[in-house]
């Protein structure tokens, strides 16, 4: 190699030795008769102590790629924030691979460059320390789930890119074909049929990281391309899944930030509504969700008197809650059809203009049931639903979190959401999978699959922590006949069936296990590792809102004669521009 | 889990244990009182012992998923060949988890079904054991590289898969966009750039397991969707590099297949061409083609007074160069214009209708310059095309290697290719990348650039294993200017550079390291190493020679709705049909 030390590790212990270093010029301190350079590489950073006639005959300039040599000396003034702190290097010879432009912002972790201009430039964007240190974190990530489960014989297998497309809610991206025109491939949303006909093949324990597309409106933190830590086992129960789940995240979480997750919570879908106002509850805290209609049914006000009531408690809350938070929080709440009731606890008794509806005796009870003290904050609601109820008191919950800095980067609570409804119902009658139509109904259910379908639990479960969920997963149907009456239930016909699955339905004829599975999705798991919430911050070269790669400057138009050799025509006004 | 044992483990040690075995009934004997079972999973075979009562009640059939509980006996007829050869279970509960139906063809490594059967049921096909051995093999390969490759602090880095179209004469599969009409993503043919753009980054040491694309027309050992070990490294030289390729090899070869490769031997472009006419040299054997006409042109026939002259020895190749297999030599030897001049060494003497051209000393001087030995084969031909004299000889002495069953698939010889030239000249007079654009002209030959550009040799380098080429990379260019200069010369406008690379060309302003990589070719490895020359035994879901998947039979056509949205159309009559 043309270095024979890295920027991150010269100490006192090699004073006076002879060393070659290679990397940027991240600052430059000229004092006229000497000067200083810092040097900065992928490990950290080193301070270069140069002549005056060395630095002005260098020409050095930030972002210059150099190589010295020199000797390892004890430095004047020592820095205790680096692991080279106390040494500098006593330049003998630079040699300058190449000098660099001034560049478009200053390559340093606090920035104020526009995203956008850092995504044109992507390439020094990742220069910067903390880009860096995101992507070594991923790169450990992935590491330690290849460790544990090729420890667990999960054999690694890549499922194809190229595959059929099979529209199931989000849509696909399309490849045309050349050899068969007018025929497409698609790129896969995830690699599901082929994990099962794994298992179906007897290969039992598989697992990928799995690059999977989806051509939906961009949000925050989806890109069209993102990564999944795919698994699928046979001959498993759900425990046994879930161990492999819990398993992975504690050795993903140990080996790349050094910290070691509790046990993991495991919660029914129903409870998660219930407590937390949603199905990916945030258990950093407490404040759950309380059933409140026991208690306020009592009181005279009518709209407690049918219906659903719930609230929270927000401890300390009182001095929160001005009427300019609360016409806040009634926006949000507006979105699910609620409004917001407040009860403080003020000079030992309840205020709120509710309060006139309760008599003293509910007072003391409503205290003392909720056992609320002094300066505490109850926010109720009620609704005829129940779901939206939940839902909307449980977004009120995250906000009070907000307030209260209860959402602490720092600590990671893990749950499983278990017991997921098979279906939804919808308004007009018709039924759909909550997760994905290969999931197997709970064997105690299985009997109301005919008369009460929306009644059925199955076996899916997710990954949460702190509210975001990190895998969905479930043990999947292994008998044709239930595939086949859930297919049935989805109201899929029998041509819809035989075009879109046919080969998978097939496959269900020739001897299939049990089996099961999960994926994770590593983009989210980076972020909390990495403690952002901009997806962009855990990708090396991410694409923006618009699904552009700001730096190459793509998607781009292609010659016609790339065009004719598909046999495709571009229609309409619209041409390049964007919509 | 829903076994205590997997179908391998079970041995003597383990006599009278209770256990659960979960797999597939591979074979059944019934003896009418009682009945043999074969069970199989992933890992081998385990024999059940069942009475003729639990036969008939379970009505096991071929392929029936199943679990079984029982004892662990010894067996009367042990089996020699594997692992639980010596027992048996003797089955008190049989579970079927789902019945087969009667498998297309039979799931045995031996099988006479076509290959296009077996991929249209390719689950099936999948449980046959020297398939899933293949799978297993190259997961190793890859828990090999990656072991090997993160113990030298290469990071991982995902690079996208939706990027910029840029024709570099293998043509790209489009995906178009959604959102900017009539603009188009391709899928990467690899990753070149953007890991160029990591070192330019900083990120010093970058690998990546990557899904490549080629939309080119298929052949035996090419896919549409290929993956390779992508590696770039900066700061470094081209030993760095080589030692990494061969390390890198050796410990996948060991850790793989327990093969312990010998170091790599080193060849320039220019000797393998000479001794081997091949730039993949088959290293297995010697036969290296000889340039004979210093010895040659002193003989009387008029066609090696001028040109050039070569051959090779084939040892006690006499006998196998019959008039039929002479001719069918030159149907080979014609493809490069030649024609085989064939000598014999019979009763001590030459023999061939050359012969009457060489005079009796010159004969001796042949036979004892050569080492011609009674029985032996000499081949000869000439040209005035060195190239095409060499690459014929060259494809005829692999001919020759198989007559004499030298290409062992046992013993693997690996060898570097180097100094490979920058350019070939075209017969119009422009000059070509041998490589790729981005590499490094050799130092001591930049100086040809301007006057000679075809005498330029660059850091190129090839790694070829049994003459297959496993891998190739080089240095590349890191200064803005030389890179200009090679476009130039490859005759890239100004225009045409903006256009394809100009993000990539802009990166060289801001201080590009020295830096250097190859790309691994994961699927010819793991045909290496499993001993097959059909690519599409290394590969759980493999397209046809049409790139399609026979079984999901995609490429497609799809609902008009979709092509709506991305305002495209179909255009010319094929709608559909193969062409």
């Amino acid at each position: 190699m043309l270095y024979t030390n890295n920027c991150s590790e010269l100490t006192k212990n090699d004073v006076d030795k002879e060393v070659v270093l290679c990397g940027w010029v991240h600052k430059i301190r000229n004092f006229g008769k000497f000067a200083f350079v810092d040097l900065r590489d992928r490990y950290g950073i080193t301070q270069l102590s140069l002549t005056g006639e060395q630095y002005s005959a260098s020409n050095l300039k930030n972002e210059d790629c150099i190589r010295v040599k020199g000797k390892v000396v004890i430095r004047q003034d020592p820095n205790p924030n680096i692991p080279t702190g106390q040494i500098e290097i006593k330049v003998s010879d630079i040699e300058v691979f190449s000098h660099s432009q001034l560049t478009p912002f200053i390559i340093d972790d606090k920035t104020d460059a526009l995203e956008d201009t850092r995504l044109k430039s992507r390439y020094l964007d990742l220069r910067r320390p903390c880009l860096q240190k995101n992507l070594t974190i991923r790169h450990k990530m992935l590491k330690a789930a290849r460790d544990y489960l090729e420890s667990e014989s999960f054999l690694e297998i890549e499922t194809p890119t190229l595959v059929k497309s099979t529209p199931e809610g989000a849509r696909d991206y399309l490849v045309p074909s050349r050899i068969k025109k007018g025929c497409f491939y698609a790129l896969p949303q995830s690699p599901q049929i082929y994990k099962q006909l794994l298992m179906i093949s007897g290969l039992e324990k598989y697992y990928q990281v799995a690059r999977c597309y989806r051509d939906e409106d961009q949000r925050a933190d989806r890109q069209p391309e993102f990564t999944q830590i795919d698994v699928e086992m046979s001959f498993c129960q759900r425990e046994d899944v879930l161990n492999v789940i819990e398993s992975l995240l504690k050795k993903i979480f140990k080996d790349s930030i050094s910290y070691s997750l509790p046990d993991f919570e495991r919660i029914s879908y129903k409870d998660a509504i219930a407590s937390y106002g949603s199905d990916k509850p945030d258990m950093r805290f407490d404040m759950l969700l309380k059933d409140l209609y026991p208690i306020l049914s009592k009181s005279e006000f009518a709209g407690f008197k049918d219906g659903y009531v719930k609230g929270f408690v927000v401890s300390d809350g009182a001095k929160l809650a001005s009427r300019k938070v609360q016409d806040k929080d009634n926006e949000l709440l507006k979105k699910y059809n609620l409004k917001g009731i407040y009860i403080k606890v003020e000079n030992s008794s309840l205020t709120g203009s509710i309060v006139k509806f309760f008599s003293e005796d509910l007072q003391r009870e409503i205290i003392s049931s909720l056992d609320l003290k002094e300066g505490d904050l109850l926010i109720v609601a009620n609704s005829n639903n129940y779901e939206r109820l939940s839902l909307g008191l449980g977004a009120l919950r995250i906000e009070y979190a907000k307030k209260l800095n209860l959402l602490s980067p720092d600590c990671f609570k893990p749950c499983f959401v278990l017991d997921w409804p098979m279906f939804e119902k919808k308004e007009d009658g018709t039924y759909e999978s909550l997760s994905n139509p290969f999931t197997r109904p709970r064997d105690e259910d299985v009997y109301l699959l005919d008369s009460e379908p929306e009644k059925v639990l199955s076996y899916a479960y997710d990954t949460v922590i702190n509210g975001l969920e990190l895998s969905s997963g479930s043990l999947r149907i292994y008998s044709g006949e239930m595939q086949k009456k859930v297919f049935d239930l989805l109201g899929l016909s029998q041509e819809d069936i035989k075009k879109r699955f046919g080969f998978f339905v097939d496959a269900f004829n020739y001897g299939t296990p049990p089996h099961g599975g999960f994926a994770l999705g590593v983009d989210r798991i980076a972020m909390l590792l990495c403690k952002t919430d901009n997806v962009r911050d855990v990708i090396a070269f991410p694409k923006n809102l618009s699904a552009t790669d700001m730096m190459a400057e793509c998607p781009s138009q292609v010659p016609q004669e790339s065009l004719d050799i598909l046999g495709l025509k571009i229609v309409g006004d619209d041409h390049g521009n964007e919509i």
